[in-house]
């Protein structure tokens, strides 16, 4: 689709805000609800499923629905140099509209159960195997939606992006964040889902090293190519999710 | 589809029956095997997901599968210089044909568990920040209906919608209603669902302040014009779910 | 397809074998694991939602994957004067398959699990309101499978009945057998799932009662015609699930 | 696809460790949040359907995604008379990858979690009726794979398998580990997931007697031919999942 880039910063900073919403909404109130923190989890990754997955099925043909920087990123360099690619142009929307909204999305979560509309975080995830688990869900993650693409299959991302995630809410040590925006987002809140600011940096620096690390897996596993049918899908489905929205 | 008005309503009589019916017998199966309210509130919104997400893929072809005032109004709002669009008249049929159904869908359920057939529900909801949650709620939902119609994938509605639900029975605070048909239906019994009758002005009044930002959204996200592909999936699949059934 | 009578009959002794097997399996596992009655029933029913899937999905295309006598009869019914439709014969060896596989399922799960391979429910299922339950749960079952083939959708089946069971379990009191042999195999485990034998011909005959309902609902809904796209989607997919197998 | 066969080695040995990884490490989160077994194994289960869905999506246009060895013979041995099946060459590559792969990921599960990196389970899974659970597991996995390939429907594998292992973990006695590659991984981990090595021999020979009986189910409801709609399938949409890779 060839959304101006307006309208696809718009829609990145809404998906964004509304997946944050999603995760800490969700939080509270199963936090309400339940003392078992493991019925809070799973609440918890079960309404992300959900959530995700709807919100790439509906913004995906207008921004590629993203809501990440390090997917933005990735996206760039893959594309670096495919004419109709991400420009820096467009990565320098697409990221601060991905912060913006994920922290207004952790503002309206807080106020639709009554919370203080911002406090800082005091979840502490400081601990060095959080890192690795941080490292590990960010390399699946790009892993998954750009070994998609290759594959011909960029058309099943809202499911198996979603998918992914529910998952490593409870594979990974970290619940998975695997997205800077989302992570700075939590630090507003000081409920469930949230992250002390303290532990915002080192999180992010898992999440950069992740990401490199998933773009070498893709190289390894599919090598440097496209596959011949994902030309087919894109034409045929317009359905770029994830990967590759055209320039305005 | 061509179906008649009569059956077009008859089957939003019979969905939205239906959908309360798995809404409030749910709630009660939920309340009846387990203490956990985190427990209760996962069951009552999977069950939900399963039910509305079956409803909307049979129903859909026959009347558009709304079984909410709000998209029905919405529809006819946005199709209203529209030849093939819903009209006043149909307007007139679906929303009683909804409130109609619901209200016997909570005497279903109520019967099936043996409750007394009608009680007014004693579950206060009138909590300011529940108000912002079935805005909130609402004007996701019509975003999503709407927004899948623009980018041509009005054909994932069926899982789209119910996924969409699921989630927000738990990011909302108001676990939402976001319907006005199924909020005076579930004032019916006196269970895990109900919402007691002096809530239920405030909870339409939010839901329609959510109706109208949802089209708002879906008019920044997506521009005014219809996706070329829309017409494409219309017209191969025969799929007008949730958005534009024809004249009788 | 053309399956073989013989094969056919083996699929749907197979396919009911393997669903009662899931049901009763699932539910001595959750009752040895949990002691939260809510809990138990959330992994009876979705390890059943995931196992019907599957079940429907693999053999639909040999026999139809009714595993059912209601529905068998109900195909036979509906079809009984179009030339590919069910035959009396075809129904005379799909009955007894079915019920000798769900009895064999019965003592498949109680054999996996160290129980003893036959012993008679005590769970007492008499109440009336529970025999409401199944005949709604039997209704919205024929409703669904003859509702999505009116509407060319018979290839959702898989999806789309698993998740109406699903559902069912919830939001009818008598978690929905909606299914003559498999409750007359569960009478032959005294665990979680069982039935008592004086309570399975009340429950045979309530979700009789529902079979016919929901063909009234079908004719109201759907009309008597054959919605055109049902022959393209039988034809280009080969799918007729559920639907009308044909013959030897 | 024709990928190479270090390759398509690389892919099974990836995501065996990431199959290995989120039953592993799943399993801890669940243990470390919850004292309820039965949500422990919600956890377990639901995380493990996610996960294995989305690898079976990515992988299988390159590998087949078996990740299991059970499968891999058995592919072998059904093609072993056509001229593009599994050779022997390639089940020498795919089994040893698959092993190494499954211990990895246990290693990489355990220091996300920061437990020992090896510790050799602890978890005695050697009664009977466990290894009757195993092969029935294991002859639902394989009648599932090969019955899928069989009626022309291989593309619904991912979700199909990934469904499928949700329902047996829960209604076979065993957990359903259905895969030597998977056993010998899950026993280096002293964890949820884990099993005593002591447990690992008996396990493996009832999947393998499982295999074989579901390969028998599979002549015995499909025949031997393939289904017409196969070839398409595969040419169309080049989705030999599970089944058919090409040579190199």
């Amino acid at each position: 689709m060839s959304a101006s880039l307006k309208r696809r910063a718009l829609a990145e900073a809404v998906g964004s805000a509304a997946l944050v919403a999603v995760v800490v909404g969700s939080g509270i109130q199963a936090t309400e609800l339940s003392h078992d923190v493991g019925v809070q989890l799973l609440a918890n990754s079960l309404a992300t499923v959900f959530g995700l997955g709807v919100l790439i099925a509906l913004l995906g043909p207008v921004s590629g629905a993203h809501f990440n920087p390090v997917v933005t990123l990735a996206a760039w360099f893959t594309d670096r140099r495919t004419s109709g690619g991400l420009t820096a142009r467009d990565v320098c929307a697409y990221v601060p509209a991905q912060i913006a909204g994920a922290v207004a999305g952790a503002v309206v979560a807080d106020a639709m159960f009554g919370e203080p509309l911002v406090r800082w975080s005091t979840h502490d995830r400081s601990a060095g195997h959080l890192l690795l688990g941080e490292a590990v869900a960010t390399a699946g993650l790009v892993l998954l939606i750009f070994g998609l693409s290759k594959v011909g299959r960029a058309h099943a991302a809202p499911v198996a992006v979603a998918s992914y995630i529910g998952s490593a809410y409870w594979f990974t040590s970290s619940t998975s964040f695997a997205n800077p925006a989302v992570t700075i987002g939590r630090a507003f809140t000081d409920t469930f889902a949230g992250i002390a600011p303290g532990s915002v940096a080192p999180f992010v620096a898992a999440q950069v090293v992740g990401a490199v690390l998933g773009l070498v897996l893709v190289a390894s596993l599919f090598g440097r190519q496209s596959h011949p049918a994902q030309a087919d899908t894109s034409s045929s489905h317009g359905e770029p999710e994830l990967a590759a929205p055209t320039l305005p």
